[in-house]
């Protein structure tokens, strides 16, 4: 363990020193017992690597777990306008601009001025934008989240999603 | 809630319009139900609401989760080098040299040349560095990750944390 290593070692710092190389050339891992005990950097870490393979998942559809969540918003809320879909997801304005940029340039969504509010865009899905969610959906139950299902197990993954949902109401 | 309220709309287009202006005016909340449910976007959620608090709660020291994640290695892995402190956190490398410079700028830390290999640098707390990272990790333990298990609660927290490890370790 990371934590025994590195208090084995380090009496005299030729020999820490020797030690260390020896880890570097072995497997080069660091001691992070006390960062993993911060949620943040536990949250971090996870997140990163569903996020890695979420998009190794959907690599035929060329989606990022950002898109794909626009893109789930647009079909579930018809009509709502880009400050809407931006708030709702945390996204910058900058950010989101060029993304939605990028969307419609795929022929996925379509930006359409609101007839109350001609400052304002409507997102709307399109066909072919509707067709890619379809597909990346079953891609994602059928891969992706039912892996996870199995390393978890459905209570426990049950349970990670409340606790998730708690943090990011009520923290 | 959020899905009946859609649900309960829609019928004909011209009510589906007011009622969303309805939504749009009270509070602008969007159907977020199916979106909810993939662990990707609920760790994301999750992630950024905690990433936020520790901001604010080690605004006087002026410190990013990432920087703090940086001084703790340096702290625990002392003769470390740059491609190892980097690698262990999944920061690219021209992130990392930007991060550093700024972290050198403010004397949390230094560059040393490696005497094995001149191309390496050693990364090195300085001693206003652990001076800062303790103050850090003091804030940190009596305000966040304090209100964080009051939350959840001892045990929740224990099992989120070892989801967490398990996701970013065998997934």
């Amino acid at each position: 363990m990371a934590v025994s290593r590195t208090m084995g070692a380090g009496t005299a710092k030729g020999k820490r020193i020797a030690v260390v190389s020896r880890h570097a050339e072995a497997d080069a891992s660091l001691e992070v017992d006390q960062l993993s005990q911060y949620l943040g950097y536990s949250l971090k870490r996870a997140q990163l690597r569903i996020f890695d393979d979420f998009i190794h998942c959907v690599a035929p559809l060329q989606l990022t777990p950002a898109q794909f969540a626009v893109l789930l918003l647009l079909e579930k809320n018809p009509g709502r306008n880009q400050t809407e879909i931006a708030r709702t997801l945390g996204i910058l304005r900058p950010n989101f601009v060029a993304m939605l940029d990028e969307l419609e340039s795929r022929d996925l969504c379509l930006r359409v001025r609101s007839d109350n509010d001609r400052r304002s865009h409507i997102l709307a899905l399109t066909e072919k934008g509707a067709a890619i969610l379809a597909r990346a959906k079953k891609l994602i139950g059928t891969k992706h989240e039912a892996r996870l299902r199995e390393l978890l197990g459905d209570d426990n993954r049950a349970l990670l999603l409340a606790m998730l949902e708690k943090i990011a109401r009520e923290f």
